[in-house]
């Protein structure tokens, strides 16, 4: 049930994923995909890098004239730079490994409990495969994902609502919740924050220091009853939490104003509970559950916010030691991005489409995109004859 | 490795868990669960259900004369309520349905939305499994864990640092994060703060209110090298955000403080690296990492922080609508308890050594406790000769 | 998605086992599981124990009113004979493990093999989950599967069809394939042969010596469209070899007659496809593939054959060590089973049910056996009319 | 722990798999796995487009220099006639579906059901992805499997032992276990019988018809305690089981002489224990058990087989049914294989390789292969000192 893995260092020749679980007949071209991979590369404050690639996906397995086949899906991102990481990263034992190599971990990054896990004296090894890079790969898995939820009316957003210490206020956020803002260069809700944000960026970038901040990913259209709580791991908070986590630098998260929430009376907190008698429909008159209640979706918003932390690869010099000599030195870069909070609502939006896909499968069933509607239907007509 | 299933309903007979991909060898006593139990019991705040259950296990499978067998293991904790449900719950068609039925279903509870994705009309058969009694059973299994870290010089330590809006201050926080301040009323680190904390509990007692609240979860002893960055779901942060968020009531997780790390340039938040020549070790400064780099223990403090709402059940009353007539009314409790958040600690605790059990199973494989250790001096006597 | 796990040692307390994915509103009682135990103890050939035991389920979870909540189900059978094991096998550090200690390893078990892989030195430590007494366990989960099965007109049935050196003929298998032969001393569809099976039996009981056999399992009512050929561990075929081959003793499995069909002419073996225009439906005229194709349900019977071993507990002695000393011994018992193959048809219909239930689960899902019902219905219709 | 999954469709542009849980630092090149891509191409009684393809793999991540890095392993298999079925395979919109359409569902093949299943109109769409060129796949996959394995001394060989209805006798199968055979025709290990098979090959050509067999699957070098008994799908027989019958055409599998020893006396199938001194260790004088015993390698040579059925695409014309038009067709092909038993065996050490891999994955658990090692060595010493 819409499953997926990736593969490919960050200077290999390539990402790839395959998805499993599709139903046949979803439409997906390369287009939806790409659009996202895109979205990925941009925002303000990001470096050299993202402007030379430019990544795009080719399917090489489970589509057929523009529609699933029900088979696995394989998807492939190539590296543009491959030629010139060819020689080092070269999977044929001709490599030449004492070229680009690294015993110099950075603070903040996998180098140095990686390298003493797997025992890589070549911290190249490590930093390869646990670079965000491979968010490309994810980012093409979403799109599948995305083309299956929208065959059922669900869209996903994502915007920035911090960065570094700018936030931008509640009215302006909420005032939107379905919107990417994908015309602004911090996909920010509130255009005066915003300005704020990218001063701090530019002021980040001239101390070669990195920022951080909190994104927030909406998704809207959902059914009640995605996920469960009759065993913990089905529950749709834990595996979004999972989800959400997994993403590089992102090391926190909440469903709704959750930490808010922690601080505020009960009274305050719960959505009470109203119906609608013209549209036969339950609602609420807020939505401080984030669209979950029990581990299951509750018919509203779904709304998710989560903290990335700044960038690891700083050009300003951070301390840190040779793993072979034991030496002292400072780590610093020549040029990198100062931030990539907007990638991550890309990215976030991406992992939260997968988790949808999985429950809308799960919930559904069905071979056929025509097979799993016709399950949709008859539930929603349940729902509504309630 | 080291999985676990519960089952049972929160008036049914009993809870039962079976814990498999414990190695042979292990200590395994029902005292060493009980503790757990009971402590879950406790904390400033609770109502009358919790005075009268003191909850006790039995083992049933995989022990035998207080060592495990490397079988499943089944765990027991009975209802001591039993008889006064048992017409009402029991599983054979005698049972009385007509009585205990429940169609107002609670704001804040999984009562709406499980009852529409399942399709009952009594909601007594949503509220049953989506208690947080379900966690009693998972404290039993964290008692298990408990035990296999413990043969690895791995504790795991638990305290309250916010309840409603009183926040412990961050220097009696950092003090003492190797304790779970069992002595204290609501196992809080800064007493001043807790004395306000409970008038915070009796002022929201006496309204019928209630309070959530932060909780932090400290893990020591842990090994560099558990949890990966390989493939996304192997991470070790998102495995633990999982079992965080999958807690009824937690709706926010954090390792270190990541959302104040989010709001600070990275030169601030990255954890230098040194390495301390004596002990022929790498060490860090400060953590706010929490523990994790990459997905990775880093050989420091596992630090995670949670967010969970205020209880959904109050005495005061919250609108909501009967599922059968649609007709409005005010869903209120005679007796409930105000505030959980001590209990939430016990049972993050048990969360946190799932995950990490199940992580050093598969770091360090093995079947028996004695080849797992050959296993994991093994490889720290190489991370001490690096 | 329907899973289960079981816990429980041959002479510990009781058999758990939990099960999960089963949706709501489907008819469950104790006898529906009640039934199918006494068989498993039943069948010319079994010695003591069989008749001692009489197992007898209790559902402590999961079910309310004789329908299922949609929760995990929790089974227990508890064994009869525990209070002359308690002193033995209790888990408490009480218990007194240098009685019934086991140091010799008995040809055709896990003993030996256990032994060394956990580094028991008692090899009852092994023994006791290894015994084929787990599968009371199973079969329990199984009469669950069977509910759920029967909500959709699927029937499973087991017979005998060879013992020892004794076939029955293909003319009786064939002519009466929905039929389990509930009346018959070992559930043979030949009689003729059966009498020469029990003569088989009466030879080796007299000489302490012990027989295995073939059994035949069968389910009807399947749709067409279960399991599926995208990914190699969703082949139904695949899920099958993997259930049947994991009962004790169970060594062989066959999806049709396929070593014989691996003897044949694929002209001869492959099964022509035609259609009844009356009943709007594609058929077959032989149904030599066993009911799937390409890993797929083909909307023909399921007929899976297995080999059993002889038992493993013999009367007669066999070569053996003792692992401390490693001096030989003879292993014999004084008592033991002649022959369990009756047994193993239940229990393999047990693990033909569970698969089924799971790919069941999979194509329709759902959450209510009602909403289950819809979809099934809505798939049917689309065959009928296609 | 060893996953792997895979994706392509027979005239797709590409097979794509990846594969997770190897430990870094295993030697893996191209020409390790190419040489079983090529054993998988060969063999008697092979047709045209075998001859045509030639395989080759291309590693396009998780290895760097000849030596996993521990991340996942994305391998390619290039359809080298991917030109000719562009137009009409590729994912792009504009592909050409209405050629090479097929609506003639064959016999013995996923066609009908798959199409019934999946709602393909049009059976291309089945058959792409059901069909055995997927083992190619599996081939590459497995050729990683096997160099984990031989860095611990395990070999896996294969061999035919029966093709339609000639058998070898059993003394050369005997006589020569670890032997693949492969400058033999058949990769049989009785010349005389292979004569006799060549020539049933031509009679069948003849004929256009085919013709399937047994292979036999052989591993060697596998320490005592793989696998466990203790939940059911932990066991090695049921995963071995599962593995093998996921491969399209294996209808039955056995474990040893399964189907033999259900005719035979106990006494006579258990294989008695003795135990060397010379060289403290435990034997065996026969092995009917197959090297299982409850699930678990026992320390003698595995040894399963297998039944293919005959190849199911026929010159010779079967009856059938247009899927549309539910007009009767005589099926036939002008071109085909008429055995392809070898490859089939060629395609089980595959299989099994990989469940082997994933099992000393689990019991020996570390990050590298020299800590696999360090594990490795140390229960070797443990079992040796026994």
């Amino acid at each position: 049930m819409f499953h997926y893995h990736t593969a490919g260092e960050s200077h290999g020749k390539q990402l790839t994923a395959i998805v499993t679980g599709m139903p046949t007949g979803v439409s997906l071209l390369a287009e939806h995909i790409n659009r996202d991979l895109k979205r990925r590369q941009g925002g303000y404050g990001r470096g050299g890098r993202m402007k030379i690639e430019s990544d795009e996906v080719e399917i090489t397995a489970g589509v057929r004239a523009g529609k699933t086949l029900g088979s696995p899906i394989s998807l492939t991102v190539r590296n543009r730079d491959w030629e010139n990481w060819q020689t080092i990263m070269s999977p044929d034992p001709g490599a030449i490994t004492d070229k680009g190599v690294v015993t110099r971990p950075r603070p903040g990054h996998a180098d140095l409990a990686g390298g003493i896990k797997y025992r890589h004296r070549d911290l190249r090894n490590v930093l390869e495969r646990a670079s965000a890079r491979e968010t490309a790969a994810r980012v093409a898995v979403g799109g599948v994902a995305k083309q299956l939820l929208s065959a059922f009316g669900i869209s996903i957003y994502s915007c920035v609502i911090q960065l570094g210490s700018v936030r931008a206020c509640e009215e302006t956020i909420s005032a939107s919740l379905e919107n990417s803002f994908d015309d602004q260069p911090l996909r920010c809700p509130d255009p005066e924050a915003q300005q704020r944000m990218m001063e701090a960026v530019d002021e980040a970038r001239a101390k070669g220091d990195t920022l951080g901040g909190l994104i927030q990913i909406v998704a809207t259209g959902l059914p009640v009853g995605l996920g469960t709580y009759v065993q913990w791991h089905e529950r749709l908070d834990a595996r979004l939490a999972a989800a959400m986590m997994s993403v590089p630098a992102i090391k926190g998260v909440e469903i709704g104003p959750a930490f808010e929430n922690a601080t505020l009376l009960g009274s305050r907190v719960h959505d009470e509970i109203f119906y609608d008698t013209g549209k036969s429909q339950f609602y609420r008159q807020q939505n401080r559950a984030g669209g979950l209640e029990g581990g299951i979706t509750n018919g509203e918003l779904l709304v998710i916010r989560a903290a990335m932390k700044p960038l690891s690869t700083l050009r300003q010099a951070l301390r840190s030691v040779d793993i072979h000599t034991k030496e002292p030195f400072e780590a610093s870069r020549q040029r990198t991005d100062t931030c990539a909070v907007p990638a991550a609502g890309v990215v976030g939006e991406t992992m939260v489409a997968i988790v949808l896909a999985q429950a809308m499968r799960e919930k559904f069933g069905g071979d056929s995109l025509e097979e799993m509607r016709e399950h949709y239907h008859a539930y929603m007509d349940y729902v509504q004859g309630m």
